[in-house]
């Protein structure tokens, strides 16, 4: 059991061999669970495996995980041996007060296993989400040095000018201050509806990015059993997130 | 007087002379009250007697349960000579906040007394629960070693996936955190009608599980009065704890 | 000034010279006002004269008591030197943060006089208290051995099984815990009128229990009077004590 | 600048140079406004004129007073050498909370000059006010000597029993717990009109206490306009303290 | 990195080289945007720019500006060096509970870099702001002798007498305990409709004070476009700060 700080308490089952450089991805339920949706197929598919949980009596609900009999953390640790990734789960909303802690977290676990860059993905409420073929994505980094080395990625847009809130905001703010890399791959989504579609251009792109493989499609193959399967989540998601108002991008004159 | 820790103390008329492995069954009030009104037949029918009570002027509402014209603490202890078996019983509904405390201190308590496992009823609410001849039960387990040691139990599946939320969670984390056993005994049932026939498949399965023999009948003769008496102590329950949510057994892909 | 501790300071005019055994009686607002009306009745019959007050910033509204012209706490002591007995009466309603740090004042300030029993008086509210011809009395003890001592009293039921909440609870609470005795008598009472009937019941008992007379008429043919006088207090009481459910006295099997 | 305690700052431009005995006037806003207004008077017609401000982070609101172009603390000091006093005046409504901190720092500042007496003119809030042909005057002391010294006061009643709350009421229990001398002049009064009638009552009464002349008749023809002008601060004052109930005098059998 | 205190911390790219007599301009959501139109005017003209940024996880939202595809805290520091100014812009609406330590903050930086005088911008809704040629404008000083130097000011009125509350209301005090001059420019000006045009009157006045040139007609024409971009950001103001009442300006007699 590794005490982190006061307030969380992290139990690993092993320690990940991590190759350099190392990265990390963030899944917590956010608009449209995009990023949520990402993550659960990685741990559906066995791309990544369970290695760890994360504990908090203060900054976690009163609800745990049962997975094949056993109740766990619904905060969970995964491990992509081949795709050399440590994955972040939550299985369960997060309440808004967790937030700054959580990042602080984040931050430090990846500083102790020396993590290069954090990536998370999240969704960007459009209200005609429902008129796009593909959704757009863009991505977001949290310093200058950092926006200039993306500015070759394709398929994957700058986010110009705007706002990003809600849980992903501030591990952007805590990786900024002790020079961890964040990306933020923001795709245009529902609010509050799942959106396994938004996911599967997350996933490509992430795919692409840190140079591995995988089957996207059966994310659009499964979209209408996600959606049933995580309708829960999403409507505790949308009761402790009340204020999601990542701005759309835009420019300045 | 024992000072458990800064919030609880514990007054004891007695100590008990456990039998390893020892046992310790608890009662709090939850969905359907289903594990409330398994402690309340052992202690009316005389098998479990009461020796202590748990005092906190933090965690426990101004209420105190009259006994036989005395006021105690609605929190008590009880012990069954015959069954090797300690009972935590809650007379009355106890405030969200004092889910994780109270969790402590059940762990706590196990471990002085070497208690080998603790074991939790509660209530799984479905909507078709009128239609049910009778209601399924699943056991849920704080670890995967003890998972696998459960896998041959009868009449009892396993809850495969999904959540457990509400008082027994924390207690499930806590003696996780300390190897302890805990199994979860969970029950289908009614959200806000007490259950007697949902208690009585609980006892059927927990008198089996410890060895010991008990006339479940008697919880299916008085179900209406049982319903009757308990009819406040449900509608407290239902006030304290409004976000019952513990999920469905479902399976993941 | 004493100070009893970090959030009461006491100022007595004078010590009141207290024969064995002696007793303390406790008149806080409460269902119906049974207790208050008793208390107030002792005061203004001058069978009881003032001689203290309690002084809190934390636990006391801002709010003074004026008598004769004088400011004054609302929280006062009173002794009666012919009953041996020393009163605490409530001007006010009490925020119900209070119940509990106030309930150690009132354990500390008993033991600090050697205080025998502290003896309280509150209301059961019933839904058919109107046609009740004369309201029904009952005691709670709190610890076995008195109960036991208790079982001979006239004209005053056991209080078999049930629930006692709000202000007195805490002091059956406190009081056990430092052995000293609390005699609660319990008298069915309206819920939200001040009940002058019900205070009759309890002062006969009261006084026949402590060996002194008094004319209990004059509580009746002032029962409209009273009840007009208190209106205001009654509301501020059913504003800070919402959750009034000291239960109806019944038998379990 | 005076550091009074953690929360409190007074800065003073001069020390007043008080005669003996000395007085302290205070002007909060509470029912009717009707100290508010008087002190507002004093300080208009040049009376008193201003030597001091008063400042808090956490019970003053993030509300400046303008007067002649500068921001300043609403809470300020004014003397009146002539007349021999200090006064307190609120440009606006204070925070509930703020009651016995600043009851407490009244008193500290009272005795730091050698205060003799502080005097408080509130309302007293009756619904046949319209019909008032001119509003009844109380006194109350906060001891029981000063009362008896009161008893010959003429044009104001003694208030025999009953109730005050709001702010005026912690500074009563504080300076009696410092044993300085507090007079609290209640005047009949409107609950949420600015009522200039009461208050010119109140200055009649406060003149001939303290030996001065004042033309009270101004107070009278303004009237209209002093209603409209602090119509603002009766909004606030209403919000802010919701629950007066200063009760009306009564007596006791 | 620099740690201005427990809850703020500062990231500077560069030290600003300031000549004396120095100044700082902030621009904070409020009434009507008036005082963040004008810095962020000055920002997308690059007359400022940006050198560094404020973070709190205390008093900042988990809300993070996204500029030019880089994640920045919403509270920034910009530097003139032509016009020899500082200016600190808040993307994002500020939590109330902000107000004070933000005003502490700012007069701390103030001193750290030797600043003269601190300048804010605020608007004072009129109700009749549509019917306005030209809205008036007001200056408020933090001390009498800085209001003294002001009285000559042309196009600006002196703010007699009235309130001002909201975030620029504890700069002002927290200023003027330092003995640092904060002049605050107060525009006629909507409540809840971003306000270019009372922006323009206050640059002018502005621009004129410090002596700088700056063509403020740019500002006119792209009114319409400027109140459609930060129409969100007026949402947000709205409801984090309900209770804005710079009172108008009026004279006692």
């Amino acid at each position: 059991m590794i005490k982190m700080d006061e307030n969380f308490d992290i139990e690993e089952r092993y320690i990940p061999e991590l190759r350099k450089p190392a990265y990390m991805l963030i899944g917590i339920p956010d608009a449209g669970l995009v990023g949520e949706i990402v993550t659960e197929f990685l741990i559906s598919k066995g791309i990544v495996e369970e290695f760890g949980q994360i504990f908090s009596r203060k900054y976690l609900p009163p609800i745990l995980h049962v997975d094949d009999g056993v109740a766990k953390s619904p905060l969970r640790l995964y491990y992509g041996k081949g795709i050399n990734l440590i994955v972040l789960h939550a299985w369960t909303a997060l309440p808004a007060n967790a937030a700054y802690p959580l990042a602080k977290l984040v931050t430090d676990y990846a500083s102790r296993y020396g993590i290069q860059e954090i990536i998370s993905i999240t969704g960007l409420p459009v209200p005609n989400r429902l008129d796009l073929e593909k959704p757009s994505a863009y991505w977001i980094a949290n310093s200058k040095d950092m926006a200039e080395s993306l500015n070759g990625l394709s398929n994957v847009q700058k986010f110009a000018q705007g706002y990003i809130s809600g849980p992903y905001a501030p591990i952007l703010y805590e990786s900024s201050k002790t020079k961890i890399r964040n990306l933020a791959i923001v795709v245009e989504s529902f609010l509050d509806i799942p959106d396994p579609e938004a996911s599967a251009v997350a996933l490509e792109i992430i795919s692409s990015y840190l140079g591995f493989k995988v089957d996207v499609s059966g994310l659009l193959q499964e979209a209408e059993e996600i959606r049933s399967r995580i309708r829960g989540l999403m409507e505790q998601t949308k009761k402790e997130l009340p204020s999601y108002s990542s701005g759309k991008p835009m420019s300045y004159a």
